[in-house]
């Protein structure tokens, strides 16, 4: 034993600061904490969480009779994991999460896999006001063969150490709007004509949905303090705000805020009421998280139809573009349809803007 | 690319209506949806919420020791999940669960089992008003090799589509009060003989309960919003009355009611101080939910020895039919022995009549 | 059948009373009820509950490249999931949890193995008020190899049934405060050179602390009554002052009391920031439950270095004796130094002693 002691002073230099505006630097490429190997117990979590009733996730003979290897981890249970590591290193000082794009799912994780995750900047722009910055990242989770299965660009405001001296950094990454259907990766070796529709709860297939059209979900569901907490603690994300109420006390909200994620999920579970069979995420183009929520909330969901595209050398399935809108304490019967959008009223908290892969009706 | 759009209307068609009085034909098999691997997670998660300790589905060295092929899966976590599946198809217009009876656990479920759900329309009743009628189903729980592993009919009062036409609908299925004891499915590769009562956490065999013995099972719990919604997202079931407080502040109550099932499964678990040895559920004969449960409820517990069967063939187990009952927000050791029983008082809320499982004493 | 009837009176001896002073016997050996497999489940629902980070328990790729089988399971899940199995024959009729001391965990445990748990009486000491006495045992938990995976000794103060009759018992255990290194078990096979402290989510190796530091952990956690009332299920706890409001109304405290295993586990998950790389606990020397904590307490954490000791034979690692304490409602930047400890002041509620692993930085 090398010494004894209990009188000494706190060094406090091994918790984590977080990166400040200065601490990145364009082009490199971070390496995120805390592989994550995800589990049966995980995926039933979710179940449990949000009640999702998506077939290929609850069944595995469905999904194997379809080419799967197994049930697949909901796609936004990956997104959640993956975004998770990247907190601590980009977002802990964050002012605000700005944005997200281009986001694309390319390989089915499956209970088992372990996930680790980098980001790559690809982007710096200080503000104006000398006091915070810009930053974009390309963040990737990759499975353990280091197949990529998650690909993003996130931007978030991020506080400067030192106001006085500017860095210069002005640089802007283009981002598409929408995320190029030639990037989909519905996988080749999935064979949708053998999706039965009965088993999937719904009769209505890719064909069935027109640009346009306005879904209301219907059902509500209220959020629980220790829910969206589980949830968040599941993705090991770490962001204070959603856990500490002593802190929230003398904060703006006087609440825990509930991470946007948990809000995506639900709705995502919502909507299966109208869109049981859109199965896969293809990709997230983009989304705004318009309203905080708290616990005590009941949230309600809608969908509109944006966009139908082919994916090329497919015949078994199609792709939907739709707008995943959650509102708060307000039924979207309610709500008038010029409002189903960010900022058409108060009680819209999201509007999700994602592609969705559907069967298409066999031969 | 098909098009673009985001001005058009609902459809408003493709979110599920629920089947009326006159959607359910006499004969028909209705396949249900959401077909669910069950897993370790949904193991573990019944155990966060119920803290069961019945030995055979808490160790698997165990129940191999046995004739199990691990672990097998609660009895009633499959009860919950097949009844689930059944919600879309038979309730969702119901104004009232009646009762369900001869329900029968046939085969052992082990994590990694696919359970499948279809019912069979046995019987049809329009009421005297026009505006209701009772449907009877026999629904029964499959697993992936085709064995059915549950069985059981259920009767509930769904609303008429229009009350103007009489259907003329009048067939009541003849059913048991309760289930035969040649009906018991025990396993016939199961040994009870190697049942060590140490370990399984009580010296009470099926010997040792005599008819009309009355146990008060003395633990309360208490319940939380956020428990009664993930178990009863968990078992997938989607009956609305459960998640939406906004809509419930508007209702009878006021308050999200607890899905039935939860009670049962809480009481059951509470049963374990005096009832350890009852591990397997041979078959529940009907049920009563005498008084509804909203969160912050305390649940006690207690059982009476109804009857005492021998198992045909079988010198290693013995059945007792029990009937486990709960009342909330007050012990068992206040209620008078009359009042234990639906009915008996304003706070009991369950009065469930069933057939379990107990060892017999070796040689 | 052999008979049927309802109306027979509550024999009321099946329900299980628990020991009092009189029922332990030194030297006695008492095999506890229900073994229990722990599952990839249980492991989930404590990340859900703690949002634990240490990279060992998260990926299981990163434990197998240092030796191990797979992900070990948490140790203090472990340690939750023996103590458990006690309580039923050791502290239902405890008047008081007094301590604990000596607690080795001696081989990882993974998802799949099955635990059972056996104390030996090795004290008892009648208080001089002869209501009651002070039994110590010496807990040990088991694989299904036979393999002792956690070894600690626990003393509770237990009610005599006869207060009248003295029962001379005056036997003391003698217990070292601090575990001797050469106790510790830190794997034969498992080699931390491979240890990458990027994927561990911290720079900061054994070599890096020395005794006298502290660390403030900063983040702080609210509990919610779910959360606590899952977990201790989960560790099939039974002790009813944690789930039985009803009762509580009545009692000294009017709220349910959370389980003192549950701020464990809290303030280690917090620990990691600042403490990341303490990966295994090697021993617990002991700890305080200073002051009681109920649902919407905050918690929040520190840890001072006690002392720092190689471990025989061993250059990729070394232990760290540590202090973790754990507070309520109060952030430690406001609590001064000298009140880091029990007793210190109101508002700490855990102090405890331990040994922990951690990483020696290569060649």
């Amino acid at each position: 034993m090398t010494g004894q002691g209990d009188s000494g002073t706190a060094r406090g230099d091994k918790t984590d600061p977080g990166r400040f505006f200065e601490d990145f630097a364009l082009g490199e490429t971070i390496r995120h904490a805390t592989p994550r190997t995800v589990s049966e117990g995980d995926c039933s979590l979710y179940t449990a969480l949000y009640g999702g009733r998506h077939v290929l996730e609850s069944s595995a003979v469905f999904a194997r009779a379809l080419g799967f290897a197994g049930r697949p981890v909901d796609d936004l249970l990956v997104f959640h994991i993956v975004f998770g590591k990247t907190v601590p290193d980009i977002s802990l000082n964050a002012v605000a999460n700005l944005g997200y794009a281009r986001c694309r799912f390319l390989a089915p994780v499956y209970p088992g896999d372990t996930l680790s995750a980098t980001s790559k900047v690809i982007g710096l722009k200080e503000n104006s006001n000398g006091r915070t910055g810009v930053v974009y990242v390309n963040s990737t989770g990759v499975n353990q063969r280091g197949e990529t299965v998650l690909d993003y660009v996130r931007w978030v405001m991020v506080r400067k150490r030192d106001p006085e001296t500017p860095t210069g950094a002005d640089t802007v990454p283009e981002m598409e709007t929408s995320v190029d259907t030639a990037a989909f990766r519905p996988g080749g070796d999935i064979d949708y004509a053998a999706y039965d529709p009965v088993l999937a709860g719904s009769p209505h297939f890719w064909e069935d949905y027109e640009p346009g059209e306005r879904i209301d979900h219907v059902d509500g569901m209220t959020i629980e303090e220790a829910e969206h907490m589980m949830a968040t603690r599941l993705y090991q994300n770490t962001a204070k705000v959603h856990f500490d109420q002593h802190a929230a006390d003398k904060g703006r909200f006087g609440r825990r805020l509930i991470y946007g994620g948990h809000i995506i999920s639900l709705a995502r579970s919502l909507s299966f009421n109208g869109l049981a069979n859109a199965c896969r995420i293809l990709a997230i183009n983009g989304g705004t998280h318009a309203n905080p929520t708290f616990a005590g909330d009941t949230v309600y969901a809608a969908s509109v139809v944006l966009e139908k595209a082919e994916i090329a050398g497919r015949g078994d399935a199609g792709a939907l573009r739709l707008r995943l809108l959650a509102a708060k304490n307000r039924p979207f019967s309610d709500i008038p349809p010029e409002e189903w959008r960010a900022g058409g009223n108060a009680d819209i908290v999201l509007d999700l803007d994602y592609w969705a892969l559907l069967p298409r009706r066999a031969g």
